[in-house]
């Protein structure tokens, strides 16, 4: 469980632990004008039980990362350049929205698993790089979740939650294939 | 950080480690028809550093507990008496969701922070009783997040988020007070 | 280590979240007057790694859940039916029993690995529902694990233990086939 | 929660990771013939949050450490001097007991929380050292939490759990002051 | 200990998660041609608990991050401007380097508590930004943290670990003031 | 991941959680004059999961057990029979030498992976007994890491950290073969 679980260690190459590829932006040509390139275990071997990964965030002017949780990880962001308006959602009963508007070079926090977002909020494109204490963070975009799963929630559990009509929420639904 | 961290272990009392009222239904007349009654560590002292925590869950007929996520616990549920609908929705790329219809005396599991919901498609009330890995486990209603924190998340984001107008969000949105 | 670690993503299903059968009351037709149902990750494979389980604890009038461990979990419990009597003992040097009587609706907890027991003291069946925080929390019966187990703890151990003769241990071992 | 939580780093000094005595055999002139020194983070303030405590465990000829466990941690002995019969009980169903005879030299492992015991089934007297992964472990003695626990649990729960008559109960309580 | 333990929900603000300032380059106008900029606990309040924490590491032509651990966590690299040479190397008996030159894009990870390093080996300054899975690592630079602490361990000590004279250490220990 | 994952639990026998040979000193007639004999998992497959391990540390007179890190565990130990100066450095910005000499009977804790060391300061040979906890701790010599690696450190990374030309480290480094 600790260590070089998986390969003996006389065999572990410096291949394991390398990752290429971060300094090309992500292609945010797409509606949300946005792209996420993830660098967890399933593209480092190395970082079976190291509990830790890492993740380009690129964004296109207006470009948005949807509401969205990582149920196994904290996740800690920096601002390599642009300005990208953030917040995360405390639980009930607050459900308080924390956000700030971050310049290239600050940080932010979103605490384990809650609901967080990101924005291009700045007049040209921007990207940040972002650490994640698990080396499998999985990722749910919530509103895509509730909406868009294979297959669908039921539209009366959806409308009940959004205290609104079941075609409203068709409609919403319609929305992702 | 092990065993009772608060009180000396002279002074504690059964009273530290008991709760009492969950013998009684929740109040479901509410527009959900749900009601959760929680018993964590705000409730329990006892329960500090144990890591578990319970809840009771009652639904009127067609009662929903809306999509939601713990940040910090794995649950699990017994479905005590009617008939529940329940369901968890994966992460990215599948956000397959896994469902099933539950009779009483069933069981079910909802995976770490993963978006999840319940409704009572029987014809009477239902209720059940879950178990939570974590003393304080918290409680985040996804849609409740994205559309009414205080204060809201830009319409934008969440406009994007939904591939839909911005007046379909403000009107989403306006549902939370 | 996290998440769905056995099966690919693609292939799970609701069957591995799910178990039946505990609506039916346990038999406790047997000298005890006690049934314990438990539902762990042998009993659904989705649990794995999620690190919580149930029990339905089944009591006939005066049955009796005898003093017992669970090494790996802490335990919290609601009565649902009935009048139980409950108890964990504490740590030397003050082993004091932390005791109390609940009626159905009241919550209790057994601290990670105490002695625990549970007693029906009401005039009818009981019945309890128990959350774990192991998949695999396992359980010891102290008593049969001291006097019972296969092959048997050597009679002067336990003589030294009680400060009793050798021939009152034999007799109590007796006792456990 | 990591580090030297309490103290200021630059405040601390060695005597806060020093402990002396455990070269003195302890004082075995009881009726167990058996005496355990422990250094826990009671003894020494620097193992806090360390998860790792240690003890010095002496016996007289035919001295017995009775069948106890550590609800928060694993054990690891080594016998330094004499002779151990040691052993360990499984969890239910097997409840098998696992057991050895140690010479001077020889390491035994106790798995978490699980019933243990050893006795010096030498001509000498004997002593051992065991690691404990916690730094505050816990000692629970079984029989001493059944039979002489401050209230006692009740003559019916334990004479359910010997198969044995409530005189038979009393008189073994009794043995416990 | 989980969430937010400190602060009541109510009273957190965005301040509490953020940090500014990481937009300039370390001042690596030294001996080591290299500057770290940390940004954990001590510099975010609302990192407690969270597990994670990031660093800027900034280079000089030439300039090297020396040989160091980080006690409490394991660290992910990505190079973000010019080309950095790092390494690390494993637990006895291999003691092998496990290392690579990277270049602006290339992620690199370094497991729990192993001695790293990184050199700029290109043509200009060089930028890194590392994470780190725990609000606390801390930072022991193996060199000076042996040659250079305050006392200094013992000159025999050092003289058998390198299988050197004493005044072969003694030089070695006078560059660190 | 708890309790005996390997082995079915009817298949385990006292072999599995036994180990034998701690009696006899280990071979210090060697240049250092110490000898470490580490029992973890390597050595018994019952420790897997148990998170503990111990080892037994023989001194010539004069022996030194080298500064060394244990990327995955904490360290407890008891000087059976002899003088030992021990000490530990903790991290930046101190890098503070946290140092006692200790007799037989006394303990002292070197936190989580710090850099630490042992020395027979007595007039005869000494042996110590320590517990980890971790069942694979891993060991690793910082100055033999750092010079000694295979295939070696560049010698720039190395002068730079010791602020010395590069011909002294080439000499360090020529007594690592």
């Amino acid at each position: 469980m600790n260590g070089f679980a998986c390969k003996a260690p006389q065999s572990v190459s410096a291949d394991d632990f390398t990752f290429s590829g971060l300094n090309k932006a992500g292609d945010t040509n797409n509606p949300a004008g946005f792209k996420a390139t993830l660098v967890t275990v399933n593209q480092i071997p190395g970082l079976n039980t190291q509990g830790v990964s890492m993740v380009r965030l690129d964004f296109a002017v207006g470009g948005v990362n949807a509401p969205h949780i990582h149920p196994r990880a904290s996740e800690m962001l920096i601002v390599m350049e642009g300005t990208l308006e953030v917040g995360f959602v405390t639980t009930l009963p607050e459900t308080k929205l924390i956000t700030k508007v971050l310049q290239a070079g600050e940080a932010f926090v979103f605490p384990q698993a809650l609901t967080h977002f990101q924005r291009n909020v700045g007049k040209g494109t921007a990207f940040a790089i972002a650490a994640l204490n698990s080396q499998n963070p999985g990722t749910q975009p919530v509103l895509a979740a509730v909406l868009g799963s294979n297959p669908k929630i039921p539209v009366e559990v959806v409308a009940k939650a959004l205290q609104a009509d079941n075609n409203v929420v068709t409609q919403l639904q319609s929305k992702f294939k």
